[in-house]
């Protein structure tokens, strides 16, 4: 252990800085590189853990995270704050730990910040990683949280039961495409919607959705949810909301489900767009459940089991889209926005 | 038992007709009262019961059946006939009964018409009235579908704890006038909403409610809410629809519960309102849960038997609003959706 007095070098440490709050569509302008420095030694007596970054998830959610902390919202999520670095998750290797349970050398998943090196202070959040024959990457996605995100909603609040009709909404992206082939292992008929022709060709040839479409092609939502749900939908998978939601309303079955995962067309405009066709809840007895995955963590280890023996079997398949380097991260987490990636979108940091 | 040949004589039975489909408020107008004639006697080897209408009840749900029908409805609703009787839940006498389980003499409620003499073609729908050391109208209200509603809606959908903050908007009315008492006998924390001073101080003095306040008199909601629940809302029970429902979301606490009975403030306006705050539903993982009684039958005479036992231990208060006579239906039906009515609205036709 190195004494107090004892200096020690500062390292650079290359870092995707906050501007400030956010309304419409971010920009890769709201965000910037610089580099700043950062000392690879905790102080004295820290609990807290240094990591080395190596993998950054991009989510929705993080827009969010971009506009002034609303009261409404605070039970869920914390805003970034302008001029320092964004967080999210990420996979990263441990340099040097104040905390019992980790290790230098071990490769973890969590919440961590946009930059080459992270002081985590709150390491107890952090999920060791046991398997690593599989890419590492994945832990930011179908083993991480958007994983865990589609387990959870897919097998807990949608209640899904073999032979029922289901529709996933951003179905190309890291929840999306893994929801959709739970459903097709379960025994459901699936139908995906993403926003362009090659998103649509990978939820058909790759991931075996039963059909897609793109919804920028379709001028009437409810037409094109007729024509793929002619008996009507059981369970909503909902990433999208607006008239996305309305359109699904008009389309549910009795007793159908909508697992609200997020409402992704919302993001980014001021004043959320009117939802009209609600009544159609009484109607058709639906429930509409809203979760968040951090209240379905204590299931962590069985879904990464079956997730692992899925990927192993050839079960489940698993599409990123990888920007290289925190130069490119501004881009790749705007991209999410305007649907620009394909597949889960990761920024690598460093590859070891 | 009459041969086929014989001649029955025609009795005269007063209806009120409804003349065609409405859009906007329902103006008494939209009906009007005609005596025809009836047979008093089913014809040779009919399954039918005939009875003599006593009491009709005016439900919100019955505005929806004002409108053409809607494919997107259909599931739960069948539009009125215009230029044919309107039809509703009302308690009845059966005078004659080709069904074998009911009786001549019998009294029974369920689906009838509104007119003098009902010839009911579902008698298998009736229900037989086996209590009547209570008001009979009570099978229109607190003792028929608008009592099962509050019921199953409470126990089953809103899954109540002692403790809980409950919020009930149009809590004055048939069902909401027995979902706060519930609450309250549950150890819940209750407020409602109604539009009236003289309501208000029903909901506080006479049913019990916490507190209550007048809709009409507030012109934010969400600032409203935010004075009676300083902790938020756990259990909302969803009448009203639109401004209301998106000032309850900003308030609901998480894991909150919104039991989607119906949207009365929807039901005249040809094009919904939008409900925009629909993304605090995963912020605060908030169920929605739309229901119909029809579900929940099977509970019916535990139901009663609560209830009933209530009623005479005065743990339940019940508060009608009686119409005289046919003629005045219109008028009690139209006025359900201005808020005239103080408690459940009644119809009588006969007292016997």
């Amino acid at each position: 252990m190195a004494g107090s007095g004892e200096q020690e070098a500062l390292v650079g440490n290359k870092q995707v800085i906050f501007k400030d709050f956010v309304s419409g569509f971010p920009k890769e302008s709201d965000m910037f590189v610089t580099t700043g420095s950062v000392k690879l030694k905790l102080p004295e007596g820290s609990r807290a853990v240094l990591v080395k970054n190596l993998y950054l998830s991009c989510d929705p959610y993080m827009r969010a995270l971009m506009k002034p902390q609303d009261a409404n919202y605070g039970s869920v999520f914390t805003s970034y704050t302008p001029g320092s670095p964004v967080s999210g998750f990420g996979v990263a290797k441990v340099l040097e730990s104040g905390h019992p349970d980790i290790k230098e050398g071990d490769l973890v998943w969590g919440v961590t910040t946009w930059e080459e090196y992270s002081v985590i202070k709150a390491p107890e959040t952090l999920i060791k990683i046991q398997h690593t024959d599989v890419p590492l990457s994945y832990y930011t996605g179908i083993l991480g949280m958007p994983g865990m995100t589609a387990y959870a909603g897919f097998y807990e609040v949608c209640s899904p039961k073999k032979g029922e009709y289901v529709y996933v909404s951003s179905a190309a992206g890291a929840v999306g495409q893994l929801v959709g082939q739970l459903a097709k292992l379960t025994g459901c008929y699936v139908v995906g919607s993403a926003g362009s022709k090659e998103k649509v060709d990978l939820l058909k040839n790759k991931f075996g959705f039963d059909e897609a479409f793109n919804y920028k092609e379709e001028h009437d939502l409810n037409a094109a949810l007729k024509r793929y749900f002619p008996e009507g939908i059981d369970i909503y998978f909902e990433n999208v909301g607006g008239k996305m939601l309305d359109a699904v309303l008009l389309n549910m079955r009795i007793h159908g489900r909508i697992a609200v995962c997020g409402m992704i067309s919302q993001y980014n405009i001021d004043k959320p767009e009117g939802v009209s066709n609600l009544m159609n809840i009484v109607y058709k007895r639906v429930r509409v459940e809203g979760f968040v995955v951090f209240d379905y963590l204590q299931q962590y280890s069985k879904f990464l089991d079956t997730l692992i023996s899925y990927i192993k079997d050839g079960k489940i398949t698993y599409v990123e889209d990888i920007a290289e380097g925190l130069e490119s991260g501004p881009a790749a987490l705007v991209g999410l926005f305007s649907g620009r990636n394909v597949g889960k979108q990761v920024v690598t940091v460093s590859l070891e």
